[in-house]
């Protein structure tokens, strides 16, 4: 069975994001108010074989441990597990 | 009120993405078997003040056509809208 799994990566919360403070700032210029905080991360859509959902979601948690996510300074999450017929969601 | 919106922001399907093409290469390496496709996007939390959730999320929506999104070639979708008491979730 082919699951498209969400893993989203975003920096710890103690790490420095100069790239989320950037698009707040801009957001403000922009004219848009009350911005508190803006966090950038990246966003991965794997689209894997799996005889089940939860084989799905543990071997995206191991491939996030291993290679999406840094985990001194990122930390990872799986948001969304779905089944898909064909690779790719949108 | 304050919310925490998550924008996801995907490439288009019909956009190549060398870094899931990459990622997906290297999954392989690594020894994972089943890997289909992997798509690799952006994804922010926006901490903002709005009266309602529904401001919040058409807020987040407008953000994301004039700043986070190129519409030409990606895609945005709100993944989440929560109420919380301080800016950040994690």
């Amino acid at each position: 069975m082919l699951f498209t799994v969400t893993v989203e990566v975003m920096p710890k919360a103690s790490v420095a994001d100069p790239e989320g403070a950037t698009i707040a700032r801009s957001l403000d210029t922009l004219g848009f108010p009350g911005i508190a905080q803006v966090r950038a991360g990246k966003v991965y859509q794997l689209s894997l074989e799996a005889p089940s959902e939860d084989v799905a979601r543990s071997t995206a948690q191991d491939m996030a441990s291993k290679l999406l996510a840094n985990p001194v300074i990122e930390s990872a999450a799986i948001t969304a597990v779905a089944r898909t017929d064909t690779a790719g969601i949108r």
